[in-house]
């Protein structure tokens, strides 16, 4: 997608240890008006996907799912990021480790918003080493709903989340897939 | 604002401890179509002030913020919550106590995405006791941007939220105002 490319390439902040900082339009101030474009790029790539729920998770992926939801008229669910055990029974549970922040917290989705007969398109803003990608994957899996696929706004190429997910049989469409960024020049290459 | 209402008699839940369980449209799960009317609400609500951002918090204002920022045409920020100390100068931090949970954590957001010439407008989906609103407001204050008001979609009028705040100066509407709640039959009375 050229418009985000570009965007990236103008407002993305190369930082040490591989960050890529968009928090200027993706998620800490986020363009609505981007996020209008993203929604519809989603909607073209699945258009061939009958889909009747958006999951995401919080908190980063949440304003793009929303407004994303809009071009394919079904509700979002958004997982929650918890480190208090839930009652047993209730919600389907999934263990994510964060890189990021080094620690490992479980994602809870109440059973009663995925159901077997639901279509499920994951959307997020990130996908790195695929681990919270995983994590929702396996509450859909867990739900018996069908997993259309998942809609990515920024890959990072040079990790192996995508190789990772894909190998799991998910069907990935990344908006743009960086290969390499230097820290250095401020230079992201995109593949 | 009817419609929302009628949501709320239909599908909110009446718990314990004046809970308002609203997860299968507002907070968990999402309906879109419904994020839309509030939005159109809110824009003519507000259709006086210049809005030129969204201020929200982490995570169930996020999903409501992003599709009411499009009728108002301007970026949306989050605020973070976060328990770790952030590098002083860079961020506007703001203490605030859940009661949910009984624990004080700090909430942030980035000095550069706050300008002094901001005309913000704070939305979030419940106004109880007040503090993430006050704690927003001080956000505000501190990065000498303009407080335009609050767009609240459910408001506990039986707490003392709405007062605090509107006390402070702060102009708030509502579209929901709960005046009282009865666990035992499931009876839910507007203001």
């Amino acid at each position: 997608m050229e418009l985000l490319k570009e965007r990236i390439r103008n407002d993305g902040k190369v930082k040490e240890g591989n960050v890529l900082k968009v928090d200027s339009f993706l998620n800490h101030q986020m363009d609505i008006n981007l996020f209008g474009e993203i929604g519809k790029e989603f909607k073209r790539r699945f258009s061939d996907a009958e889909v009747t729920k958006i999951l995401t998770i919080e908190a980063s992926g949440i304003g793009i799912a929303c407004v994303a939801a809009q071009y394919f008229n079904v509700p979002v669910v958004f997982a929650k990021k918890t480190q208090t055990k839930n009652i047993a029974g209730e919600t389907y549970t999934s263990q994510v480790e964060s890189f990021t922040h080094g620690k490992v917290y479980d994602i809870i989705v109440a059973k009663e918003f995925l159901k077997p007969e639901d279509k499920v398109l994951i959307i997020d803003d990130f996908l790195a080493n695929g681990a919270a990608l995983l994590g929702l994957s396996k509450l859909v899996k867990d739900s018996k709903a069908t997993l259309v696929g998942a809609g990515i706004v920024i890959e990072k190429g040079f990790q192996r989340g995508g190789e990772t997910v894909r190998n799991a049989g998910v069907r990935v469409e990344s908006l743009a897939i960086v290969d390499a960024m230097d820290e250095n020049t401020g230079t992201i290459t995109f593949r």
